[in-house]
Order: structure tokens, then C-alpha cells, then sequence
């Protein structure tokens, strides 16, 4: 399969190496007649892109996107839309010292194993670069669920075992973009990033949980049996890089419940059919409920931490120690917000567009009700 | 899409529904020249059953499978594997009375706003009878496995909050099919079949954990990005029933850890290489680094409960009360154990085939090392 | 792939052995709120099945066809349906005999090398009687077509050479079913018929051409590039056993026209774009104009003749001679009708959902117009 | 699906629009390991370049490719590989005034009716440039197939009713590069010449068969039933622009031959099974046998003629007469044949990498036989 390509009807390729000429991606799928600039994509690439604050990569990249197929006087065609970044700042020489030393909880070793060829500058294909490609896809499954009223929303929830408080979807709005870890709870945040600050300084490196919220997805939207819109969610969760677990709605809390804690009840509020709990995550039977759809997901740790490490020279079949240099990220989860939002957009899109509810072909055709 | 079918080089199609005539499955891309029996298939089915204890529901059907093509003398021809279970003991008297009642925790909903008709009668598709097909499935995935000497084992490791004390493979083995729970601590079992007991007399139900461990896939075996061997065993098992969060490795544990607690050193042993912990679950980058392979369901408690609930009427679309009888699982956890180790052994024996450790067509071809 | 499962949105899975216990397929992706019978089924298998007339085997089979999944009270429930027809009359001990020799023609030699186990009896998998199951889940997308008001015809246009008139599309709805060799020209078939019988006596087999033609297809029916409508027409109707043509509209004559010619103009009528002539087959780009869409397909003698032939002992790996006993069609084009129109309305049906004109869950919701 | 992928293992997505930015495409599945350079790709997309002579479009593209992603130093590391023609001499001014005015014989039309919104320019996505992304992964299944001795050799053996003598392997190797009209036959290809080049002054095009012929792909390569090599084959060849027909060995001929005659005879040669004919084109249900692999299209007259044509203006909904200026390809056989063998290169690469004989991941991992 090669497992570059994702989606079913709205498809995305991506493709591209840290340190290669450029990294992108191919969207297929989109319906024509939707507004599409540089600019719509760009704003989602710039929550992503390296160097936003002191506690992120401070490779330099623009990460300046170009539309080169697809768009049409500002509109999409509901051809392939092609987009492009090219890479500026990579610095091989930190990593040709170290080709041969296996870098822990990276990619190092099963690449080899699976390929025996690889471009080991800054991790080639499994750098996080190559979440460029996906935030740029998700940037158009956004607006196109824009126009649907559908809004995708992620926030950091727990950061070195740092926990934020609830908080309410105006809060999310509000708060997420104004501090540098994503974090809507006013306090929590800054409790946070003191934490990183002083992980980074230990040569250390810190996990946490983000949650992504959809709202407003009309019921009815999903597949049964295998592809249950939660297992879509899942795969596309599970598939970005740091990630170690995925839940949905009540997720492993679940498991200490009882029957009658965890159903939620069916109400009618407003002349339509609701539940009055949501420990469901907005998915029975792997269909939207109508009530959010709730996700959230476990990040490691970066792996690429100061603090020298015992792993083997796969050359000379001996252990040694490696001394990870370079610029990283002491905690991904603030920059992996945009990345889980991208996925969940693009498989919320996909199974809307499946389900009747985007035309596949033009959004100025619409679905007739009942 | 329809998401009926599970795999990319070997699929499965599962159908029917828990009231219908019969239930069953396609295996298409299974190699020629496995040896396949009934048998085979009819053991994990047995594992799967209902009425196997006084804690599994007490519907009557001795699911006995027939192979009706694919197989020719014994053995795979590599064509499709259809295999079929006929139902019998159905009552759908039960259900017919609740028709227009919404149960809260069940597909009713969404099949409902999706679909307009639906076979209401035990849930129709959305029952857990669907899972039959998966375990049959999974039977010749267990078997094409075997031959590579890759070993699936599942255990319940908590139910209604009980946890079991962290236990060996040998344990596993020996254990699990030992008592009705099927965990393999040997105190703990006996706890939470006590809880089980208790929440079914309070018509109540529990949810668990299941673990599932794979044994001994070689290393480079996944895709990287999208199809990750992770990304496919998150959507197989986040596509079970009642699953609400899945974990590889560490997990949600890897939020709250630092990165060298993290990261698993590699060391040299026995001339290969492996990893000094294992915080990764066996996958790194999506691919397999050849140490177990671990991953953990949470499992939300069974939504058909016998106490009363507020539902709606959405005959009358009105609100209403609903008393569930019938025959349920106060706790499915043990009847999940073979449709997760099912949903793995499928995803591990399809990428172990697009990796070319399995020939795609013949079992008396193999590859050859470097 | 294994490739047993065809289509994007509207998928069928075939299985199933000439000599083993039954022969199905499952639909998946039919939306819910079609009515559905075994008889609708039965109909378009009766014209498929083997005994209908002198001119085709004489194996004695109902092929009596059990719909076992997907609907409830006669409508289609959205979920897969699955069908199953059990071999009756299979009489393996003429295939035992010739177990070694590789048929001329047959596939037993490709099998033998792609998969070294083979079920040889009436050639397994790669029997006429797998095309039950494309002729089952044919009845199904007919069906769905005819609630969208389109229509399929099939009709023989040359057996051994011999050539009909060209027909009205009138003279296929009455003439076809008429005659048993499905030709409309009410004089040509009877020559056509003549050619056949004596073939037959001489141990011979005969070939022909047969056309599969589509009406009231709306125009936007398709994908650009490589989905295009005859591209996926071209693959279904390739890979029915005996085809080795596909063509479309003018087909092979287009080699020899002139621009001029071959452009089909533009011209206004009843309020609608139409063409003036229809050399495209009703397909431009890889989309339907609107026009009927014309295939036709080239079908090679039956392999099976009675005529001694030079062939290989596979075992013995040695030169020999093979007298093919048994019952066989001395020419297929009548029997391939209904099974090349299941192909064409499976590709229409499954395009018209994929382009929003069938909505893909439930036939209740309609799309909206400009 | 919105149609812009092809293959299962070996893949490629197109994208590009003719007087875009630029044209590209994503090669994914390639196995690590493969050389490739720049000029590999440039060799075949120079022998589709216009401009190449009188008779073909006089626009003036270098079409150099630039590979983005896939390689590292010289060598593929299995990852995608992306690669980009920039467009340069697009001179949309032509187009711009014939905007509202259908092209008969081209797209325009029916994505008028399937986007609504539609780059007209050039035709678009619809153009002949969108091939650029077909040949360039072609360039790399070619290598791919190389490796493994195989060769997919194109001529043309027909233009304006003109046929091309039967020619010889090494003829064609010989001949085709040598004359613009890519016909092996030393003494025809003059002929074809003269007659495009009055088709041109007269304002008109002509159509033509182009065969294509793929040697020593070994027995065994292909799957049964749905995805038969030759129905891929089919898809593959039916999907590019101006195909009209597709035919496999005896082709359209089977349709009047006996079965004695059709059938070819098993012998052996040099201790390996071999057919002393090839009607069958090298494919018996659906797997290569080891002869030659022989497919036919029949190319359309290019629909872009300096005659007037009628057509009718869709904005005003009026018939209306057109005249098509601009650079235009009097007949397109000539400049197919690299387009056809790459269709045809990248069907055979894939299954045989589906078929265990390319391995999937890297080419330093080769099978064993028996």
C-alpha cells in the first residue's frame, strides 16, 4: 500500500522529506465551486510551522505554500489540488555525524529494516515536516465544512502531567491561539509551559493529551461495521507521528463506568432528538449523533532529547552513545493541534461527502431533505 | 464506501444481521496452501459464542461454520474463503415491542437517520453478532500467521474497575480460556466476576480493558504515514462494538512521561537488536521493531441494560421510557477477547503480506533473506 | 489484491467454485429503501443459467438464488446483501481424468503457476459459473437504475461471423429474449443459430460480438482521468472470461474517420444539449454526454471443444493429446448477455452514486437540481 | 473517487491543469533500492514532448521534470516519489474567446455539467498534458520492470487506414524512434506521414492503432476474476484521452475464429511450457502465461480541427458554428505510444509486485522459487 494516501472519496497524498527540495501534497476529491487561496492554507501552515515561540524548533522555515493545480480564478475545479513548500533551513550536518547511530523512539531502525535505503537527514519521510501535507489538506476539509456550519476545534488538555481544567467551547475559541501551548485554561497554561521551559533546560522533553472538538455534524454521518467514523477518526489519529493513544467521547474512563452512567438518554430539545449526556463522543454505531464529536489523543515525549542516550551503530553492529544535537521541540502537543484538527477535518469531509451531505462533484448542488 | 470490507491484500467482508437467516464472511487474499479446516474456524467461534457462562448472554446458538469455497482438499486454493453461520435461535418478539424506542448506547439512532429503514430486530447489523464474521476471519489469520510462528493472545486486564496485577505471556497462555472472565490473574478474575454477578442482578452492566499482545513480528513489518501498523490496528479495533479508546505501548502512560523515560534504548542481543523496555509497543514510525506488539482496548459496559431509561419515541417523537428485557452480556470484555485478537492477527497478516514476509498468492514460495 | 471485489461505492464480492458447494457474491453499498426480491434476482440468473436451449450446456442447474442479508420486509436495509446459489449437477469425475493435461485456452496453467493448489474440477474459480455472482449483484444495480429510469440492453451482433442488421433499440426490447441466441435481426439469428449447431457437430465452438447498450444515462456521469466511465466499463467488461475486445461508440472504426467525421456536433433540442450523431458512445472526457453509451465487446470462441488438441502433462511434463468430454457451450455471446449488462449497470449505478444522482444511503433523499 | 489515482501497490496520482502553474504527478509503492535519475524520467516524457516535429503541436514545452521527493543520492529510499513539469509556453488567448462554445469531441461539455465551474483553458485537466504525469511514472515502472528483464516496447501500426506489415521485436526496436510517425514498418510510415500531413492542410485530423507488447513477463503475474491483467491492462489503456478501443491478442478478430483455431496449443521448450500460438495475447483468465503481452487501442482523431464545426454556445443556450485555432496534433498515435507504455509498464509493475515478484518495500530482497 505504501500508506502515503488517505481518505475515500476526499483523498489526500502527501510526499516529501525533511531535508529534501520541498514537501506536499495532492488533494483529490474536493467538490468544485469552493473559495480557495494560498492565504485560506497558509493561516492553518503558520499555526504548524517551527519557530513560533521560544519553546518550539527554531529552524527557520516560511513554509510558504503554493496552489499549483486545482483552484481556478479563486474557486476549486474539483481537479487534484497540488500544493507545495519548499524546504529552506535544513541543516544536514548534525545528522551525517550521526547516520549510523539509531536514534530511540525515532524511525531510525524500522526504516532500515524496511527498506534498507533511507535518507536519514533529520528523519527524511518521518520527520514531522511531513505533517505540512496534512495541514495543508485539512486546510481545505475546513472550509469546506465551513460551509456545512461543521467547526473543528483542538486544544491542549494536559501537558507533563499538567492537567487543564474544562473548559467551555468559547473558552476554546477564545484562548487556544493566544498562548504559545494551545491550552484554554487561563492558569493551566502558564503552569505548562514552565514545565517545558524547564524540561528543554534538563535536556528533556515532555508529552500531553489534546482534544479535538467537532461541532454542529449533522446525525446520520459515518459508516457502520469497519469504517465507523470513529475508526476513521482513530486511524487518522493514530497514523500522526507522537501519538500513543486515541479515545473517543468518554474514551478509557469508559471502562470503570456502568451501564446506566454511560448511555446517554435521548431527549427532544428544540424539536429534534438529542442525548442529554455525551459520554458517546457524538459516534453510536460509528454514525454522528448530531451532538459533538469528541476525540483526544495521547502525545509521547519528543524523542529528540540533549540528554545522551544508549542505542546501537547499526554499521558496526555495536552499542554506543548518541548526543542528539540539533533544534527539537521539548513538547509537541502545542504544535500537533493544527496537525489532529487537519485529521479529523479531512475524515469528518470524507464521510460527509460519503454520506450525501457535500455533493461530490459541486457545491452548488444540495442535498434535498426528508 | 459502505465499510463492510476490512484490508488492503487481505480483506474480509462480513454481513448479515442478528436476526436474519445467517451471518458470515468473504476472506479474499489469503495464499494458497494453507491447510484449513472447519475446526479451525470453529474453535475461535466457540470462544466467541454466546451462553458459554452464566455471564455471557444466554441466547442459544451453537454458531457451527461451513466453508463453502476457497478451500479444496484441506487446503487454500487462494481464492475467496466464503464462510457462513445460520442463525437460530432468534426472538424477536422482544423487539418488536420496543420498535420505535430509541435504546439509549445503541446504533437505533443513527442507523435510523442514516438509513430510514432498518432491521430493527436485535439491533439488525449494528448487533454483535456481526462480530462472527470478523472471528471467522480471524481464524485463517491466526493460521497464515501461525506458519510464521507469530503468536496473537488477548486478555481481559480490567472489568468494572478491577484491575488484574501485571502478568507474563506464559500466564497469558495458560490462563485466559480457564475462567469465564478470561484474565489470566488469577485472583483478580474471581473479583470481577464477582462484580459481574452483582451488576447483572442490579441490571446493570461493566466495562474492561483488553489487552492484545503479538508475538514475534519480525521487524520492518508497516507502512509509514497513513497506513501505519499502528493507524490500522487503532481503525480495526476502534471499529469493534463497544470500543472506545484503543493504546499501543505505553499510551495515554506516554503523556505524562519524559522523553528518557520514554524512549527505549536500543542494545545488541543475541546478535539482534532490540530495545532495552518496550514503551513503544513494537511500533516505531508505523512499522514493527520486532518486540511484542501491544495494544489495549477500553470496552464501554454493555448499553442494554434492564433497568428503566429515558428514551425517545421516534414514531411519535415524543419522550418515553424504556424497560430493555432479553438476553445481554452484563459485561462483554470476555466475548471481546477473540474479536480483538481477531481484528489483530487480520491486520498484522495483511501487512505482513504487503510487506513480502508472506508471498501474496503461494505458502511454497518464500522470500530470502539478504 | 486477489481481485474478487469490484466497484468504489456500489462493490460486489464474488465467491465461489464450479464443482465446490455454492456459488454468491455480496452487494455492498446498495442504499436503503429499494424493494428487492429473490424474483428480481432470478429473473436476470435465468437468462444466465446453463440448459436454456440446445445451444448451451446441458448441466442441470436451477441456480436458484437466496437472498440471505440486507433486506427486511423486501427493501433494501443499506447494509450488504448477500446471495448464495448451490451447486446441484457438478459432475467432477470428467475432470479427474484430465487433471494433468493443461486445457487450451483455460486457465489451468496460469493457476497452476500463480498458485500451485488448484481445484480442478470444471476449472474452479475460473468457471463461467463465478459469473452467478456478477449476474446477482447486476439484478441489483438494474434495479437501482431503473428507479433513475435507466436502462440496460445487451444484444449478440455477430456469432461465427455472421452479422445483424442494425437494430432499433425497440427491436432489442422485443427481439432478444426471443431467440436463443439473443440476436434482434429476426433473420440473422437464425443464421447465426444454423453456424452454432454445426460448429457443435464438428467439435467446434464458435465466437462473437455482443452489445451492451445504456439509455437515459444524464449527462456529469463519471471521473476525469483514470476513472473515467469507459475506462471502468472497459475493465468490467475486459475481465468477463472470454472478452478479449472492449470498444467504445465507434470503437476500432475511429482508427480510420476523419476529424470531421468522428466529432459529434452540438445542437439544441427539447430545451437540451444533445449531439447529432453519437460516434463518442455517449461519453466525452470520461463522462457521459447524455447520449446512449454504446460498448461492445469481443468474446472468443468457448475454449472447451470436443476436437483432440496438442497440449503439455503438467505433472509428467511431457507432450500429450486432450479430448475435452463434458457439456459445454459451443458458443458463449447468448449466455454472456446477461452477464455483460450486469457489468455495464454495475459501473452505471456505481458512477451515478459516486456522482450524486443515486444518494448513497437512502433512495428517500433526492438531489436538488440548479 | 474523483479518479486521479491509479494502480493498488504501485500507484500514481496526477494532477495539473494545461495552462496551470505546472504538471506533476506522485509515484507511491516504489520499492527502495531503484536508481533513478532526473534523466531517466526526461528520456521518455522528451519522446511525448510537442514540438518534436511537423506533424505534431507546435507549442513550445521543454517539459523538464524536476524530482521533488523519493530518492536519495541517486538510489529510491520506497518513499513517494513527486515530480513537476512547470508549464511555459501556454498561450490561453485562444481559449479565452471561445470560452462559451462547446469543442466537439472534447470535455468541454460534460465537465460543464459535472464541475460547473471549469478551467477552460487548453481543455484544462482535460488537455494531453495531463499525460506528462502518466509517462513520468511510467519512466519509473520501466526501470522497475527493467530490473527484472522485462520490456514494454509501442509502435504504431496504423494511421488514416493506413496499416503497418507485420513487423519483428527487433524491428520495432530498431524502427520506431527513427520516423515521426513511431511505425516500424520502413516503407508505411512515409505513407502515414504524407497522409497527416494533407489531413493538416485540410484542416482535419486522423485517428490510427497503436499495439503495444510487453516481453518476458514471467507466467503467473496477474489476478483472477475482477482485476485480470488484462482488465487492468483495459482500464489502463481505455483511460487515456482519445482511446476509443482496446483489444488483447487476437482481439476483435477471436469473435470470427473457431475455438480450434483460437485455442493455442501447450508444448514445451527449453524445459519451460510454452504456447505455439499467442491468440490469447499472453493472458489466460486473467494471468500472464509468459508470452508476449499484446494490447491494441484504437486512437480517435484529434477533436481540435481548423475546419468549422457546429456546435452550440452554453452561456446563451444558442447553436453557434466554431473555428478552433491554435497548435494542434493532426493525429496523436504518434505521440500516444510512450503515453500507452506507460499505462501498460505501470500495470505490469504493479502486479508483479502484488504477485510476490518484485518484492514490495526494497530490491535487494529477491523471491525464491520453487
Amino acid at each position: 500500500m505504501s500508506g502515503n494516501t488517505f481518505g475515500t472519496l476526499l483523498k489526500v497524498t502527501t510526499w516529501g522529506e525533511s531535508h529534501g527540495v520541498a514537501i506536499g501534497c495532492v488533494v483529490d476529491g474536493c467538490p468544485a465551486g469552493l473559495e480557495l487561496s494560498e492565504a485560506d492554507v497558509q493561516r492553518e501552515l503558520d499555526r504548524r510551522r517551527p519557530g513560533q515561540s521560544d519553546v518550539t524548533t527554531q529552524r527557520t522555515e516560511s513554509d510558504s505554500v503554493r496552489i499549483l493545480s486545482g483552484t481556478f480564478r479563486g474557486v476549486t475545479t474539483g481537479t487534484p489540488i497540488s500544493m507545495i513548500v519548499f524546504n529552506q533551513d535544513a541543516d544536514s550536518s548534525k545528522y551525517d555525524r550521526i547516520v549510523d547511530l539509531l536514534r530511540p523512539g525515532h524511525a531510525d531502525y524500522t526504516y532500515h529494516e524496511k527498506y534498507g535505503v533511507r535518507d536519514h537527514r533529520g528523519g527524511g519521510r518521518a520527520s514531522a515536516r511531513e505533517t505540512i501535507g496534512r495541514v495543508a489538506a485539512g486546510a481545505v476539509a475546513k472550509k469546506l465544512l465551513r460551509e456545512q456550519r461543521v467547526e473543528v476545534l483542538g486544544h491542549v488538555i494536559e501537558i507533563g502531567g499538567i492537567k487543564a481544567e474544562n473548559v467551555s467551547i468559547d473558552q476554546i475559541r477564545s484562548n487556544v491561539e493566544a498562548n504559545p501551548v494551545r491550552c484554554a485554561d487561563t492558569v493551566a497554561w502558564k503552569v505548562m509551559l514552565d514545565a517545558v521551559v524547564q524540561a528543554k533546560e534538563a535536556g528533556e522533553s515532555l508529552g500531553g493529551i489534546v482534544e479535538i472538538v467537532a461541532l454542529d455534524v449533522p446525525p446520520g454521518v459515518g459508516e457502520p461495521i469497519f469504517n465507523k467514523l470513529n475508526a476513521d477518526l482513530a486511524a487518522g489519529l493514530m497514523g500522526i507521528g507522537a501519538v500513543k493513544g486515541v479515545e473517543i467521547g468518554a474514551g478509557f474512563k469508559a471502562a470503570s463506568m456502568r451501564g446506566s452512567e454511560m448511555n446517554d438518554s435521548f431527549e427532544i430539545k428544540d424539536g429534534r432528538i438529542h442525548t442529554t449526556t455525551n459520554n458517546a463522543g457524538g459516534i453510536l454505531g460509528g454514525i454522528s449523533t448530531g451532538e459533538p464529536i469528541i476525540t483526544r489523543i495521547a502525545v509521547k515525549p519528543t524523542p529528540s532529547i540533549a540528554k545522551p542516550q544508549k542505542t546501537v551503530n547499526i554499521k558496526k553492529m555495536e552499542e554506543s552513545e548518541l548526543r542528539i544535537e540539533g533544534r527539537h521541540d521539548p513538547a509537541i502537543p502545542p504544535r500537533i493541534v493544527p496537525v489532529a484538527e487537519a485529521m479529523v477535518a479531512l475524515v469528518l469531509a470524507d464521510h460527509m461527502i460519503q454520506n450525501g451531505f457535500i455533493h461530490p462533484s459541486r457545491l452548488d448542488r444540495k442535498l434535498e431533505g426528508e
